[in-house]
């Protein structure tokens, strides 16, 4: 069932690729048996080229037939059943729940995409009509309509197979907004990829869409997706992952004769406040939470609270005590894959061997691809003094930082690059006396959470997931929820345009 | 009343700057008295300084404040009275009809984004309630607002002293979305600009607003620009001016160890297609408008018509040589400025010595300073094949391109980058014969006109005023209109925040 060929324009191709790779299954500590072959030069400008030449149709597509092409690609998905799933453990470690979680929330997004633009009004057209008597000059009739952007190259995130890559929430939205697609899967989840992409591809074919609309691309290495971002024909890019990642293909974008929009989800440490009051009245509960959040999914989410913040006191000893013993006391959990594992164990331990850092828990592992969940303690002067304390360890990590007084715990804040979330624990007697708190916080993130977890991203209208850089690259819009749709599409005005004469494609009034 | 000094946080400052400069009469052909001081680096530093420190001050000010900021300036700008204007004319050559009009826009853009930031919901806040009791998981309440993203640096454009310039509506529209603005005053209007600052500044102080949200710099060439786009307290950057100009801005942007927004609005041609059944049915109408429209201010608009395509025939004939004509009638009239004035010739000069390309207007000037409004016309062969004939003649130019056939005119807009505007003459009768092309033509610009001419832009929400790249940086924003304040915010969303427990200056529900 997996080829481990290319999807050029909706169709498997023969490739005579040397490159070749295969996925890795964590558990078995094994590679698994399928052999993919990385897209090659040709490959890639054919993909470019059939998406652009299928543009001008696929713009001009119903929003009632962009939405059917959406839920058929949710139900092929559906179909894939069982097998899929498999794939998808096999190529991530993720369990059986995860793995039907996180199916639910893809085609959740499908279709909430697929309702979204049968709403009508979706894009926030206006229509002002002309006023040939204003003094001094007549005013035109004026109807604003919003086109999608052309073909996008969407990146795949590590961390979720199915929700962040082929068929993921970049993908959904940029079809939805009338763009065609050339995914670069993610080459530790190809094959999971390429069933997905089989579904999109039947959707493609059963809609009587130009074949063009849709591409996936394997590849191993940065080539193909520098390709892709370089490539004249691709006029977007979509990306979740590393900010070393996300910020090499901005530069990319940024060298090129026409800079595109480059929209990467990248890192973050998501500062979770905790005052001594809320830790007194909930010990337990927050102590409990937070240890889920910490190691569910073994940690490995772009919302993981890495960083937990407090006032110096016995309430906050108590918890980086309990909150250690807690997460001692549960199972180490598989990781990705072993370069994901080797980089998590490698981040984790410069920040343990850095001055005053101070390890809380004790558990160890010495299983090569299992995390190994880890609270770490340091001083807000030392945390202040020492960017190396400031980046995400992706993983089961959380260092809390203990700050002498309000002072030194807003100058900690504000020593700290962008982010995507940030969270305030706090009763509502103290709330106020974090005011500024919340303030400067609110400059530093896209999203603040009062008394909750940062993990959980709710794929809805009022989700902001994203934040100032270096959480993405554009602070002004969101990866998740029906806004995350605005990334791909711009304004036009018709001027003094008879409705009756709008161009078909465009008639929405 | 003009000293030449910088406005550094609205106060205006001594300096020792060795490095002076003054600005250019192109009527008298000859500089004007006033002596401006280039800002200093420590003068750039303590700009950017003070906008940072006053960002969370203005951020919570209430949008009622901030509109009566705006109209403040807007009257204060009415007071400075005839001799703002006549500082104006000496600086740009632009007569006292165009200053009145220019600054009612200004003004007209001031009390609109007054009026607009005091209507409720502008921001498109949402809020979604709670569901405590959804499975498998309950829902949180989710606020999303917006945030201005910080200071903004301000480039006003050459051509528009007011409107475009130092309260123009990149400057109305950071303030109304609660951005300080740092001002880089454009040299050649460099006296109207601290005139402006004037009443900016007198604003900030009448309204007890921090002193840091305003500053003015005078620079003669590129450094202090460059500067403060590379400046780590620099979180958005407004440009209106040349391809060349922008895309160094952007830049330096993307080579930041934080890039920030760029909206630079740029060169265009603004591709019209004639019909030669429209012009059969109102040549004389054509001719006339679109003689307005390429000589209007000398030209000088980014909105002119510079390329004009039709089908060749007799009606195209005629209506090169009836527009030459009526251009060659018309007087000559002054440029903004010798070096706009030499760049003018000098591109137009190597338009009419490209191979095929016919002048056809006779009409010339032997005044240093001023225009000569010139028609040229080109196969659209010839013009497809030589890119040095897409390129922007800023100033009273325009090329018809005579294509062979639709296929070639199709092929003609298709070769053309990224516009500001494009338009269709046509009866309503051919006007399906010209969907393809209507089509075609929207994929390139920001803004589609339908029998009118291209310059005018309304100041009005259904407006676009920008483009795919190289019309602007960003073809997802526009420069005109009360849409552009999204240029400057970015969404949060505020996660199980209780209504009455959200930062005060937020709580707008």
């Amino acid at each position: 069932m997996i080829t481990g060929k290319n999807y050029i324009g909706s169709q498997l191709k023969d490739s005579n690729n040397q490159i070749t790779f295969r996925t890795f299954d964590p558990v078995a500590n094994s590679e698994n048996d399928w052999v993919f072959y990385e897209a090659t030069e040709d490959e890639i400008n054919e993909a470019c080229r059939l998406a652009l030449m299928s543009f001008k149709e696929f713009q001009n597509t119903s929003d009632q037939i962009r939405a059917q092409f959406l839920r058929d690609i949710a139900d092929n998905i559906e179909v894939l059943g069982e097998t899929l799933l498999e794939v998808y453990q096999k190529e991530s470690g993720l369990d059986l729940v995860r793995a039907r979680a996180e199916r639910a929330r893809t085609t959740y997004q499908l279709r909430m995409f697929a309702d979204f633009i049968e709403t009508s009004g979706w894009r926030g057209d206006s229509f002002e009509v002309a006023e040939p008597n204003r003094s001094p000059n007549p005013k035109p009739s004026l109807f604003k309509t919003y086109l999608p952007i052309g073909p996008i190259a969407v990146f795949g995130a590590s961390n979720f197979p199915f929700a962040y890559s082929t068929a993921g929430g970049d993908t959904a939205s940029a079809f939805a907004a009338g763009c065609p697609v050339i995914v670069k899967s993610h080459p530790m989840h190809a094959g999971t990829g390429e069933m997905v992409a089989s579904a999109i591809s039947n959707a493609v074919i059963k809609n009587n869409l130009p074949k063009g609309i849709f591409s996936n691309l394997n590849a191993q290495g940065y080539q193909v997706g520098a390709a892709l971002v370089s490539h004249p024909m691709v006029k977007g890019v979509g990306f979740t992952g590393s900010i070393t990642g996300g910020r090499a293909l901005l530069d990319i974008s940024s060298k090129r004769p026409e800079p595109i929009p480059v929209f990467a989800e990248m890192g973050s440490v998501n500062p979770v406040v905790v005052s001594n009051g809320a830790l007194q009245e909930n010990m337990k509960q927050w102590v409990q939470s937070y240890a889920d959040s910490i190691t569910n999914g073994t940690g490995q989410f772009c919302t993981n609270p890495g960083l937990i913040m407090g006032l110096e006191g016995l309430q906050l000893n108590e918890f980086i005590s309990e909150l250690s013993k807690e997460i001692d006391s549960r199972k180490n959990t598989v990781m990705l894959n072993p370069s994901i594992a080797n980089s998590f164990k490698k981040l984790r331990n410069d920040v343990l061997s850095q001055q005053d850092v101070k390890q809380e828990s004790t558990n160890a592992s010495d299983n090569v691809n299992y995390g190994i969940q880890t609270i770490a303690s340091v001083s807000g002067k030392a945390f202040i003094e020492n960017p190396k304390l400031h980046h995400e360890v992706f993983g089961p990590f959380s260092l809390v930082v203990k700050c002498k007084d309000l002072v030194e715990l807003e100058q900690t804040i504000s020593s700290l690059e962008g982010q995507l979330t940030a969270t305030l624990i706090a009763t509502s007697n103290e709330f106020r006396e974090f005011e500024s708190v919340i303030s400067t916080l609110s400059n530093k993130v896209g999203r603040i959470v009062y008394n909750g977890v940062p993990t959980g991203v709710e794929v809805t209208q009022a989700m902001t997931h994203g934040g100032p850089f270096p959480a993405s690259t554009d602070s002004r819009f969101t990866a998740v929820g029906t806004d995350s749709i605005k990334r791909w599409l711009r304004p036009i005005t018709f001027q003094n345009f008879p409705k009756e004469l709008l161009p078909s494609g465009l008639v929405r009034m």
